[in-house]
């Protein structure tokens, strides 16, 4: 951590509530608004990982289409997700500026697995602490790989702060 | 959380040096010293789980010792360790507040299985966050029934801040 550019706090976002509610607990209880040179204000960096695009071929209900026409829609719709996501957190961290004093915010949109996108996002930039929801990525994704947070915790080189939805 | 009364951060911690990480991790850049009424010092709650004594007979190396006096060799020999445990959290808070400002300290020992008091721990003192190590409590323990801060993060309902050593 340098200090004099305040702390950096990823919080990885998704489609749930719960990292709603994380991103708040966070921007409420952990990160700082700065007070000038002495303690500058902490960096948030709101990451969301899109989903690697289909590269199979989908049947609908009018017979196969082409696989290129469907994987763009699908990857046009999760970048429309995408973009939800992020202006949503983006305007809780604005509303939260505005109310309790700046805080920088980053925006990050990375294409992967979502497990190991965190944790390589972790290093690459530099977090002193890592905030998510304790789920998220649906129920059957998490019976096969296990929690996203799960393997966040064991393999994240920083702290990481886990914040659940009551 | 009672904005009157500060937050009440909960951190576990054990014989390992993780935890003396974690404790000194929250302490320099979690928990607030207090700035008079408007924002009141947060309190730190020290809390060390001693296992619950055996109640089984012991071998030692001249033949069977009574099953009481070894078990209360061990119950002193684990409320020596308690006692040194909390004894150098509270030494780490005590020169955290020397030099950064006042943070209230409060301790407990209880006895029993760690993950299930720790889980209670945070509704019974009303946590508004649990700090600890990612693991402690052993190998072999751990390999059996999952590590600590595992079952915590699923099941302690208050957010959970996992600080792993370096």
């Amino acid at each position: 951590m340098d200090p004099a550019e305040g702390r950096r706090i990823l919080v990885a976002v998704d489609e749930g509530d719960e990292s709603v509610h994380a991103l708040r607990w966070c921007l409420t209880n952990f990160a700082a608004r700065g007070d000038g040179e002495l303690a500058p204000p902490d960096t948030i960096l709101l990451l969301y990982v899109r989903p690697t695009p289909p590269t199979y071929s989908v049947l609908d209900a009018s017979g196969y289409m082409f696989a290129n026409e469907a994987t763009a829609a699908i990857d046009g719709y999760s970048r429309a997700v995408a973009d939800a996501v992020v202006d949503k957190a983006q305007k809780l961290c604005a509303l939260h500026s505005k109310e309790n004093g700046k805080v920088k915010v980053d925006v990050k949109v990375a294409v992967g697995d979502a497990r190991s996108v965190i944790c390589d996002m972790v290093d690459k930039l530099g977090a002193d602490l890592l905030v998510m929801g304790s789920h998220g990525y649906g129920f059957l994704k998490r019976a096969l790989l296990g929690s996203v947070s799960d393997y966040c915790v064991r393999n994240a080189n920083c702290p990481v702060l886990i914040v659940k939805s009551k």
